[in-house]
């Protein structure tokens, strides 16, 4: 059953006073006497009366809400980046809603429509992987509304981003991995699509190289990166006559894969195969062996793309240079890679 | 760099005609000439003219937003059933926004506010740990906006819920470690504080009695069943002379940890203790043995909640009765628990 919504005009009515005296009553105004102040309470609370924040963000333009766009939110990675950013805008008075788009590109444009229509003041994503186009971010710029992109970025936008060096990332891993006494190390990667996995495929092949291993081609598997599409990578790989003996992912989930194929077909992890994933979701460290990773830094991700928000917003009408930020990521070494004792 | 936004009223003086003839023209209204909607047109994409929903919601009240609290989005078991709510609500073309409290009153309350203000069509919710208070919820309730509460819920409140019958869940549970030879089963709970802990509390002591094992509370161990606490739990347990020879707890991270120490501590799973969980989070088969534990079916209870808000919604100013659906949960049997052969 729906209720009317009362308004300071239902109070005037009451009263028999005017809007504009309701409404300077029940902001404490010095001209309004404290009888009125008190009367329009009175019938405010018996009316259930709600100040209208929505029209005063009308006027004043901020709803005090940070939009969030995030492909999905139980990747503990953009879980946690959530999280950093909430700590940061918490402290602000600002709320933050999540809206996950699911690697959908019209999902992601119609999201940004609806985030600009609940007024929020400003948006940090994370965009899919189909995106190709920007024009929705640039229309927020465009609107003087701050926007900032995380992890997966886009320098040409000129807008703020925070990253991790995604080549460092993989070249730790591959150089690791090189280290742990392994000569032809696979990669899974999506460098199709996403600049991010570009960068990582980059890091594996100049640690590769810097460490007197060739760059095989045929090393490089290119896949979405999910549990089956490592499963069927791994397969693929052993039905070469030179299997690999490391195999370094660009997803948590990919490695994880390749792991159950070997332990299925009667593999050894590390000893025959040595394995390195990235992102350090919780799971990792489940596994048997526990697989080794590289940590993003999410929670200082969310931080630093939180406090740039706040940046822009203090910088009010001056002109605000974006900023990029790039957090180096750190090589977590677990049981999957280590065949020699760490020196 | 903050731009002033377009409004109607800047169309209009530039026309010099009048905001409601610019407000009609945009609407294609018949009795704006052809000529005049062109020209508003120009101007409007000229201006970077945005329609403003947040002003059209104030006069018809919808938004075509539904907000969702959860405790925290990265359970599976939470994003499970945002994905649930999310299938239905596209297809009626709401778009849905999360909001975490991390179990925080406060941050509930304050959550329920901003959605409010942001003026959502409707609230589905999963209440804190920490919440008594149902108040916050009344208000959603008394303004008139469809509030649904999903998996914690309040049946003093009157408002529609969708859970599942945890009784069953830990009856089921229970009952199979009883079937697979345990005699000492024991269980870790925080029914201190939820209800739906509690019953399942319930469901493991009725499986007890009506297979004629006794009820014996100091196998009963309260504690926030985080992987800390699972792990704490069973180290209490072991220091026991009379050590159980199953567990069954009302978290997937509880068993985890609870799984983690009987292996360091060279205990075989499932043959010396047999182990069942709750919530059918990915990482309990990816552990060694995979972990049995009872699935909630998460998408079901979310299209089923995101069904009641649209039935509301259709009902409009007629008064709606709230519904309660209870859905059935699966026990999922893996190795953790899995002495005999099944039948």
């Amino acid at each position: 059953m729906k209720k009317e919504k009362a308004t300071i005009h239902d109070i005037a009515r009451k009263l028999n006073i005017t809007a504009s005296t309701v409404s300077r009553a029940l902001k404490d105004h010095p001209r309004i006497s404290a009888e009125t102040k008190k009367a329009v309470q009175k019938v405010a609370a018996k009316l259930n009366y709600q100040p209208n924040n929505i029209a005063a963000a009308l006027r004043n333009g901020k709803s005090n809400i940070i939009g969030i766009i995030v492909p999905t939110a139980d990747r503990t990675f953009f879980s946690s980046v959530v999280r950093g950013i909430e700590e940061i805008a918490n402290t602000a008075k600002y709320n933050v809603m999540i809206c996950q788009t699911y690697d959908n590109f019209d999902k992601e444009v119609s999201t940004v429509e609806a985030l600009l229509n609940a007024r929020v003041d400003g948006i940090i994503v994370s965009h899919g992987k189909e995106t190709q186009n920007f024009e929705h971010f640039l229309k927020v710029k465009e609107r003087g509304i701050p926007i900032i992109l995380f992890d997966r970025s886009n320098d040409e936008l000129e807008v703020s981003n925070v990253v991790i060096d995604d080549f460092l990332g993989a070249y730790k891993a591959t150089e690791h991995l090189v280290q742990q006494g392994c000569k032809r190390i696979a990669h899974f990667t999506n460098a199709r699509k996403i600049s991010i996995f570009k960068e990582r495929l980059r890091g594996y092949r100049e640690a590769l190289l810097d460490n007197g291993l060739k760059f095989d081609e045929s090393l490089v598997v290119d896949s979405n990166l999910q549990l089956e599409d490592g499963r069927s990578s791994m397969e693929q790989l052993l039905k070469r006559k030179d299997i690999p003996d490391g195999v370094f992912s660009s997803s948590a989930y990919g490695i994880l894969g390749a792991m159950q194929v070997l332990k299925e077909k009667g593999f050894k992890v590390p000893e025959d195969v040595a394995l390195v994933g990235f992102s350090n979701e919780p799971f990792t460290s489940f596994t048997e062996p526990p697989l080794s990773t590289v940590d993003q830094h999410p929670m200082r991700m969310g931080n630093a793309a939180a406090e740039i928000f706040l940046e822009e917003m203090a910088a009010k009408d001056k002109k605000f240079i974006p900023q990029k930020i790039v957090l180096k990521p750190e090589l977590i070494i677990r049981q999957s890679s280590l065949r020699k004792k760490p020196n």
